[in-house]
């Protein structure tokens, strides 16, 4: 079968490997769509990151480079191992892809997105969601209702990334949320707070995701900060008050600054992106508004609530899926696009079955 | 009345002013003892800080320099005013000093220690502990059982301070706090957590802060960040897990990063130093371990619990009174003490009374 596989930086290839054996406990899931997240942009220009190169196999999959790549995927069920008796071939699905050692607990309320050498599906190993087959334990995969048309459906695991950080932020239906930064991940998680009944304002350079944030439906006030004061605006905006809650979601230390003097005194900021350098914090205001700033990472027993949300209708990710193209195009269409044109990118996602 | 009055940056004075009116409402309070703080020190050598300066009154007490200075106190009711009839003359008392507007609410989940202009008895005007008496409003004035001393009384109010942080950081008996820095209000915190039934790794580098550490009582632990890799020790001491809870009480942003690094994932750290730069944060670390980062300033409905523990016999506040002087020798004795012998110094209290 064909599947996309990294060596190396700047080095993945589309090759012909065998199809995965459905082994006792696992699921055979038919690829649908596979979106491209930024991890693998990341792997790609400057990785390997979550990879484990070539000779160093990760502890947890023992595999190490080349690994198949993909993350974001959905796909069709078709094959069971021995064992799995509550899911059926012909079932639609979205993996929640975790490598993550057996012994750990991963009920609710376990922090099992936090347990010692966590990797990921499409990274750490054990296949990829960027080839036409997959095998996976049967814990991280999720039925999903038929009605969801599976290209969309690729979208969900982003989506539970922005769940996760809406769970972090301890936000209300009634809140106004600040968003910095109207990239991918800015854009799902104010769909998942949208749903959730916040306010939604964003703040974006970016014209084109200006756009999209509007569009989209997601934002209810979108602030671009060279052309207005964002924190004057948010306080005209919030009778004086400032957020309840605030998404840093772009990595840039300004905006960051911003969210902590535009969100009210107890408010909570969450820190969303990674980070590749320390960030300057006005730890002065976090001291004298006695302000909460929390990390989120991932998702931690989030997709179930994250499926709910998009089968009844509380969430279009329609709007959020700007191309389709082939597995043959990943390099050529789709890494090129999110390189050169990143600003009109939400999610690229991709087809083994498109030419 | 003799009082110590701010008039400028470096110059303060201990002069004769009228005694204070007990107005309707308020508690004429006959001081016994207030502790000089951190913050008056800022404002004799950096500010006018809090201190509103001469000719630009606060905009709630409507005063300005010179200021009667003095916040953490202790005294005995010589007078109750119009409409006060739930406390006597010759109970004993501590005052939460705030100055904060009429109109805001003050019960239990209000957060009016952040509410606009909030400011301090002492700092922002309505007397001060470094005089003979002082009349408070009765919502600020707490009896304390008269078999406390009224010496170690005069810490209950950065006692609070740690009492607060101690609440802010949601820690539980049996956790493990790591303090970062074992000045007046590490210390202090350390014997609220103590006395919540924590086990306490200090980390100081000054050998006189570090014997007080362990002779008070306070740390089970003391580590040395100049003799021993603070993040593998408290590994060690938490088997490998690292601390529950860690606190910020040195304003030094190396400490911070070690806090970060051996904190536990889901970890709470809590800013409780004041910073007057920004700090530099590995954010990476707070979204990967996803960290909770969270300020704490002042109390808030705090006393009440913190004079508890003490009554209890929880928190022995003795060994935290490393000097008791004459309010005429507050700078030559106080001030310059904490200047230049500041390692040795935990709380200097001052009497109206002594010579």
């Amino acid at each position: 079968m064909k599947a996309a596989r990294f060596y190396d930086r700047g080095d993945i290839r589309i090759e012909d490997i065998p199809e995965p054996v459905v082994a006792p406990g696992t699921v055979g899931v038919k690829v649908a769509w596979c979106g491209i997240c930024g991890t693998d942009l990341h792997e790609f220009m400057e990785g390997p990151i979550f990879i484990p190169p070539c000779g160093h196999p990760h502890p947890i999959s023992g595999e190490s480079a080349p690994i198949t790549m993909g993350h974001e995927f959905s796909g069709v069920v078709y094959a069971v191992g021995e064992g799995v008796d509550d899911i059926e071939i012909g079932q639609h699905v979205v993996v929640e892809p975790y490598i993550i050692a057996d012994d750990v607990p991963t009920s609710v309320g376990d922090h099992y997105h936090l347990s010692k050498d966590m990797n990921f599906i499409g990274l750490g190993g054990h296949g990829g969601g960027l080839s036409e087959k997959i095998a996976v334990k049967r814990r991280w995969v999720h039925p999903i209702a038929n009605h969801i048309p599976l290209d969309q459906a690729a979208l969900i695991e982003p989506l539970s990334v922005g769940h996760h950080a809406f769970v972090r932020s301890g936000a209300q239906a009634g809140d106004v949320a600040l968003i910095g930064g109207a990239g991918p991940i800015g854009l799902l998680l104010g769909a998942i707070l949208k749903a959730k009944g916040l306010t939604i304002i964003m703040t974006e350079l970016s014209a084109k995701r200006k756009e999209k944030a509007l569009s989209s439906g997601v934002a209810d006030y979108v602030l671009d900060p060279s052309e207005v004061d964002v924190v004057d605006a948010v306080k005209k905006l919030t009778q004086d008050k400032g957020a309840d809650v605030a998404f840093e979601c772009s990595s840039v230390n300004k905006v960051l600054d911003q969210l902590v003097d535009a969100i009210k005194p107890t408010g909570v900021i969450v820190i969303v992106s990674i980070w590749s350098h320390p960030a300057s914090v006005n730890v002065h205001s976090v001291v004298m508004k006695e302000l909460d700033v929390r990390g989120t990472i991932a998702y931690c027993n989030d997709h179930q609530e994250t499926i709910k949300l998009v089968e009844a209708g509380k969430i279009d990710l329609e709007p959020f899926i700007t191309q389709r193209i082939g597995l043959n195009d990943l390099i050529s269409k789709g890494f090129e696009t999110l390189i050169h044109n990143n600003e009109s990118a939400v999610k690229i996602i991709v087809s083994p079955d498109l030419n």
